[in-house]
């Protein structure tokens, strides 16, 4: 009873095959998962009661009969939350629903890439979107950041360029508010520039907002899809960040055109509808005061995590606290390379998101890594870092011992 | 302040845009909507309950920290459940829950097709799986069906053929239990006949049980996947039939070496954790029960439509009463195009599936089509045939009057 090889029949260019799951790290600093405390699981469960009570029987139709850009009463909550909060001006029937962001990330690829396309992204960016762009075969021009985000002279000069070799990208990829991985936050006046180069270039700005709600203040820029001018960029979110990750619920916001092109691709016969229905539920009435307590916690852990890394790395992690978000993005010193050090530190129940993956330039990243704070304890925080740091001393000798001890009651 | 123009840089390939979503028909005959009278409402509720109280935080986490083939609790329940009904024999870990069963035939396809390539399905098949191999440049070969599903000689033709030609398909598709459109269930002795088959020219078998659990004597042959000794068996499922199609909950169980590249590929960040969540917790005390009260409804539905059909269309529409499902495949005489009625039906409130749709084979199914019976009340499917009929005869020239009038009194 030999099994049957797969092997032969496989086609070129799929991707690695999966390993087995093997569980999460003992101190996880992955992944965008979010604070278990801060889930209203409260609010969450009157919130499905009342609506099965009322609307449970339409589960028996596909999509709630709501038709394919999703439940009617969720497009019609973030219709309003993005007037209120984004300052975007759409129609319930500019609001699609998708299952989770990624799948957003997948429909506007697939509606406007081609193999040998090309686009242009900010040159630290979201290791989901990077990779989508690498199997789908797509040039990437990777945009340097300062402290406000995607630089707008190397942006020029990269438009530039790309139009002398006779090249129009598909796309601007942008995380404006709250970048992923660098934490920061693109001013007005910064993504007013950024249109007006689109415009002059005729290049769509596809701008992911994932991570909007989640600053300190409770305050952000207007998003580039409520300043534009010539309905050219196509919005997306999430409740990924805002809610709880498990429930696969995002949104996309674009103009009827390419809208048209991303449903006929949406060929899953609607997104999950009792997450819809929930987030439906919950949020009119308790999204505004939810999302603050979250931040609250959220950003009391990134205090947790800064002195941690003070206190165990000293000098030898540099970085800039962001104003809002899950993660900090870390400079060690030139000679680590966290590739290497993210397979030992899991050795030792670390895990951590090493910089090339989460970048176009991998010199640039070769030293950096990214820490997400939202899910492991102030205690795990604590514990973690101090890990991490014995690693990354074994490994290349940094931080110097000095540094922890010196430092060691910091994060008491 | 002209919109900006996408046109341009659309891809070549792309499916056609989007029409706007105008609702569903009056009288829907379409789409595998289920019976809302039917849902388990209570059920759902007091287990979307329990499990928010009892896991409700593990929300914060991605796939609920169970890993990338899903919420462990369900692919537990499925290991029992395919054991009783199907006489599978599997491991937790040979199961990995997606998001309908359409994101199992995307993670197939994409793990085994490239463009060219040929994959064997019965010549009536699902339209979702038709379309998404037209998509994918693949040559689909279309083996007919009798009673007893696809035809072992015309499959053993085709397998030699091909081979003769230097072609080896990549999969036999197959709906074997209630199969999509005609409603045959395949006699396991002609299961074992596939099997030896598919071994024979080394090809695997892509077995679609989605329809499986609503048989009218709730007894089914045993699935192909636990007849085959070589492990060459993709067997997919899926809870939208029975329990509720908006929850997007499908399921697959393959050999690791398959299953290893479809989680590769399923880069989605995991299924809908809530939905998992309350399957988990419903099903267990639950699916057993409420599985035959509601395929008493669906057959009781399916006479009140076989009445309806025999009273409005008399000899005019053809067809074998299925042992269970939810659609009943119907000729009309050979002069109705379907594709035309489907379009005059419309314009009355009528929908139904235009038989060219769900075949290879475009002659012999022009004047057949698919009518979906669980989710119109009885009254719909009454008053929905008659007017179905009376565009049929507009249109056609049949059925004719007296057909009607003879047998009026059987509908009531």
């Amino acid at each position: 009873m030999a099994a049957f090889d797969f092997a032969p029949l496989l086609p070129a260019g799929l991707p690695a095959p999966a390993a087995r799951w093997t569980g999460l790290a003992k101190f996880s600093f992955v992944g965008g998962n979010n604070d278990a405390d801060a889930v209203p699981v409260e609010g969450l469960t009157a919130a499905v009661n009342a609506v099965l009570r009322r609307e449970g029987r339409s589960l028996a139709t596909y999509g709630l009969a709501h038709g394919p850009q999703g439940y009617r009463p969720l497009r019609d909550f973030l219709r309003t939350k993005l007037a209120r909060d984004a300052g975007i001006t759409a129609d319930t029937d500019d609001i699609m629903i998708v299952s989770g962001s990624l799948q957003a990330l997948d429909l506007v690829n697939q509606a406007l890439l081609a193999r040998g396309d090309t686009v242009i992204v900010e040159q630290e960016s979201y290791q989901g979107a990077l990779t989508r762009l690498s199997r789908l075969g797509v040039n990437v021009v990777g945009i340097p950041l300062d402290q406000e985000g995607m630089r707008m002279d190397a942006l020029a000069t990269a438009l530039s360029d790309l139009k002398a070799r006779g090249v129009r990208p598909k796309y601007i990829y942008t995380i404006p508010t709250v970048q992923n991985p660098t934490g920061t936050i693109m001013p007005e006046a910064r993504r007013a520039e950024m249109l007006r180069l689109a415009d002059a270039y005729g290049v769509p700005i596809f701008e992911d907002d994932c991570y909007a709600d989640l600053t300190w203040d409770g305050k952000r820029p207007r998003a580039i899809h409520a300043m534009a001018e010539h309905s050219n960029v196509i919005h997306i979110g999430s409740f990924s960040k805002s809610i709880a990750p498990a429930l696969r619920v995002g949104f996309v916001v674009a103009p009827w055109q390419i809208m048209a092109q991303m449903l006929a691709l949406k060929t899953d016969a609607g997104s999950g509808a009792l997450e819809q229905m929930v987030l439906a539920e919950y949020c009119p009435p308790h999204f505004s005061t939810h999302v603050p307590e979250l931040t609250r916690g959220l950003h009391a852990k990134l205090d947790t995590l800064v002195e941690a890394l003070n206190a165990q790395f000293g000098t030898s992690a540099e970085f800039e606290a962001p104003k809002g978000g899950i993660f900090l993005w870390v400079k060690l010193p030139d000679n680590v390379d966290t590739l290497k050090l993210y397979q030992a530190a899991l050795k030792d129940g670390v895990s951590i998101n090493p910089g090339p993956e989460w970048s176009t330039n991998k010199v640039h990243s070769k030293s950096r890594l990214r820490l997400c704070f939202a899910s492991p304890t102030h205690q795990q925080i604590r514990e973690g870092i101090a890990v991490l740091a014995d690693v990354c001393r074994k490994e290349f000798g940094v931080p110097l011992r000095s540094a922890n001890v010196a430092k060691a009651g910091a994060a008491e």
